[in-house]
């Protein structure tokens, strides 16, 4: 600060010193003084540094780029010059959150879809398709999603015919929770020409009866027979389904996410809000795939868009599907199916191949891999192109599922990253048991032993498939319980991590995730000002307080992007 | 500039008055004095008005944001408070120009493809391959363009066969001068499965022999049964292609051009090269066809991106072919090919949908129509639209080359604009004599004729179907002879227009077709300071010199951003 106003008082000295008479005699207008940003200040603060150290402060004053230029402690003096000051009346800052995975425009959609995700049977369900249909007439498809038949109890997939009694006339189509899976009506089958003579697709299944004809549900790339008969969204549909997934996010306190999968439209809408200035959550895109990470990024990452609110960094591979539509790729068949083993979605060449063409560029590669035998692949794969292309490549496994207890240490080799949804552990734990058995479970959702091994831990959510809320997240990965205390003390509970562990997989470990660890992720003097203010201090609270904890406001690059009201 | 001297002296005066004794000892260092931008002086500078009045001046001051804040005459007081100053020692000053109608990306890519633009004979363009194939061992294809069989004086169109004997083991794909069609070799014909059995696509056409079989020239639509076989350039590729093609323009003393048909790979090029700060001239974009109109620009027309580089206003829809390769759709038959009309790429309906999709949503719309069939058809469907679409919507009619003389005056109605290309009239008019006859000549390239009904004109080149050189345009609209003087005095002379009105379709006309006239087209106070520094003055030239014109320096928004060296 003693820097600017010594030059300018300089300067006003030559000034007045070579103005000419009539200046020195014009009547003087108080001037605003030169401040120095914002002080939020009167807080119980807590960040970590990059090797999880927790540091305590009770003030921090923000410079006018929006980053953080000073942490005080209680006893030290406060910058006075100032352009703004909130007072936090005590209340807890922490770091703003950030999603190492989640599908943005997703979680957007979603919130105009038919919601099923807290359904509790199929009779529920179908209630809810009913009021829906009632109080939407305007789509030409009912589009829908969040069914879970474990959590139905209905020992099976559910079907066209469970269905068709409540919706006739129009298309329905209802993604399973997990997205690896759609459930069709009739007249969806009808309207994509989905019938018994349709063959499977590679890498996809058409759930069948005796008789060879489908009974509704299309697993994995059979999904995209459906998909491509649902009429596209309108461009302000998708810029509505934004604002909504931005609104959402940083009502959790996310002030970055990671987005798994971007296609063009995605990037377009993205650009679009940053165009028009209504970008406030920060998005590190990952593209749904080589190509539209060359057609858009073309030759390399690109920079920092829109004041650091928009950057594509890599692609995202997808190895196998997901556990509970046994799309999974295991090493040995499902316990509950004895003839299945899931699915590949690349061979090895191709996975390489992949990876190499992004990695040539220096993309980074983040590799979906749920079950033992993807991970391996993905293992073998990193093992052997990073090779090829050296230096800090930060080469990411998403979910990192199950994996085999002897590849667990691969992870710890080559700075490899497991990106984590602590959630998905009490989601599935019953699914994971039936699908796995007991004997597979060692090294499934295995956070501590990744860590242990030398992993590189960023934690997520998956949203839509689980809530964004991160304090669900904090929870489950320092308790292994699911919301209703289950099963007590912890499924696998050698698997628990400590507190500020857990506040680092959805900080500073997923800011290294991405690369972004220089400004995201901590408060430390530099970082952008990203924080929330929370009704609940995890560090002095329960674990079933730290998942009721609520975010009263988000503030990116120092401004206030999020109050609760 | 008084005002802020004003300000800053005050806030001097109570700075000095309230800073604590030690601040007023301090050595001072002289500040940089406020400073107002820069001055162009000593130039022989015109510009027009958007009446097409002509301006005169001697200097230019430009302000801090790139814009023209004065125009001074001889005698006027400069400013002495600069940022910096150019003694342009006397040398002639216009507008920047602005090309409506170009390809940029094409442009681009023609930089790096064989030119076959300038051969004289087949035998020639025989000649230019081999050496190419010879000096280009890496492309997998060898792709070109430029050629004319009617300037070869062939007769005919070339065949697969008079290319095959020059390059046989690797795929040639040679596009006709004016893009309507291609020339293949046997091995792009085979790489596209395109043999005897392959059936002409809806809008185009396979030149056969006598038993079918594909001679090697697509016609139209037929284009791309090739198009599809050959590979995808890469973005680097692409990206050095932009930077071809901005390079070219901006040493024509193109400052801003319409971009005829973006595609999504087109826009993330010019994207990557805004993200990067590399972009600059600008790019006015029309989208090649609504859907990546919406998917890019979405609910409406971009706000300009990149400090005014970039932006997409609107929407290119084609309506038929070129006269070259007989794909213009002609009300009567063609006068060397009686069985033959040319072809309508959209049903009235189809193009009445297009165009509403587009105005719906606020987006200018442009068509391409070159016969007189398709004239009449678009002028029908604009009179039928713009009845639903009111307001200022400038329909622009691309090309509106063959226009039935009754049809003429219905252009100064619904203020439609005619986006004409002068060049094209002297390249074209043997062929176009021997395509339409005499009869029909009144209203081909009719601009004197447009004007008289009332038209706004637009000027273009159609780059790089001609070169995009604004001088050749400029000397074509005033003489209609070509570069060798044919024919002397003009064809059909009494379609030439004076000078201002030439200047004017490449600056204020314009700059009106695109919605810009507010800040691009003249150098008035208040309008970006985007002009050239030329060789010749216009206005004392011959057309002879006119054509010859040097650009030796192109600044954009008070930039310089070309120097001939």
């Amino acid at each position: 600060m003693h820097a600017t106003r010594t030059a300018l008082l300089a300067a006003a000295a030559i000034l007045l010193a070579t103005a000419p008479a009539h200046a020195r005699r014009k009547p003087v207008v108080l001037p605003a003084p030169p401040n120095e940003g914002g002080l939020i200040d009167n807080v119980n603060g807590y960040t970590l540094d990059q090797n999880g150290r927790v540091i305590r402060f009770t003030g921090m004053l923000i410079d006018k780029a929006g980053r953080v230029s000073k942490l005080y402690q209680s006893g030290d003096t406060r910058e006075k010059w100032l352009d703004f000051k909130l007072d936090a009346k005590g209340r807890t800052l922490l770091p703003g959150l950030i999603d190492a995975h989640g599908h943005v425009m997703e979680l957007g959609f979603r919130a105009t879809e038919l919601d099923l995700a807290n359904t509790s049977s199929l009779a529920d369900a179908q209630g809810k398709l009913r009021d829906y249909a009632r109080d939407h007439t305007t789509p030409t498809w009912i589009r829908g999603g969040g069914w879970n038949q474990e959590r139905w109890g209905l020992g099976r997939f559910p079907t066209a015919s469970d269905i068709d009694g409540v919706v006739r006339d129009r298309p329905v189509a209802l993604a399973r929770v997990d997205g690896h899976a759609m459930l069709a009506n009739s007249a969806a089958l009808a309207a994509a020409g989905i019938n018994a003579k349709t063959r499977d697709p590679a890498g996809g299944r058409i759930e069948r009866d005796a008789k060879g004809n489908p009974t509704g549900v299309l697993v994995d790339a059979a999904q995209a027979l459906l998909e491509r008969a649902i009429p596209q969204p309108l461009p302000r549909e998708r810029d509505v389904a934004f604002g909504s997934a931005q609104d959402q996010l940083l009502a959790f306190g996310i002030v970055a996410t990671a987005d798994m999968g971007t296609t063009p439209d995605d990037w377009n809408t993205y650009r679009r809000a940053g165009d028009a200035g209504r970008l406030r959550v920060r998005l590190i895109s990952y593209a749904g795939g080589i190509e539209p990470m060359l057609s858009i990024a073309g030759t390399g990452p690109t920079p920092w868009l829109y004041d650091t609110h928009l950057k594509m960094v890599g692609v995202k591979l997808y190895d196998d599907g997901a556990l509970g539509s046994r799309g999974a790729w295991l090493k040995r068949p499902y316990a509950d199916a004895a003839n299945q083993r899931g699915l590949p979605f690349l061979d090895d060449t191709k996975l390489r191949n992949l990876m190499s063409r992004a990695a040539m560029d220096g993309f980074q590669v983040a590799i979906h891999a749920i079950g033992d035998a993807a991970n391996e692949q993905a293992l073998d794969a990193i093992e052997e192109v990073a090779l090829t292309y050296k230096g800090d490549r930060r080469w990411r496994i998403e979910h990192a599922q199950i994996v085999d207890p002897v590849d667990l240490k691969r992870f710890g080799q080559n700075g490899i990253i497991a990106s984590m949804q602590p959630v998905h552990q009490t989601s599935d734990r019953l699914m994971a048991e039936a699908r796995l058995g007991e004997a597979r479970l060692a090294g499934a959702y295995a956070w501590k032993s990744m860590l242990d091994a030398g992993a590189k831990l960023a934690f997520g959510s998956d949203y839509p498939v689980e809530s964004p809320d991160p304090f669900a997240g904090i929870a489950a990965a320092i308790t292994r319980e699911d919301p209703s205390g289950q099963p007590p003390g912890g499924w696998h509970p050698e698997q628990k991590v400590d507190l500020p562990t857990a506040i680092a997989g959805f900080t500073t470990g997923a800011a290294y995730a991405s690369f972004t660890e220089g400004i995201l992720g901590s408060l430390q003097p530099g970082h952008l000002a990203d924080f929330i203010l929370v009704d609940t201090d995890p560090f002095t609270a329960t674990p079933t307080q730290i998942r009721a904890t609520k975010v009263q406001e988000t503030w990116v690059g120092g401004k206030r992007a999020f109050l609760r009201k």
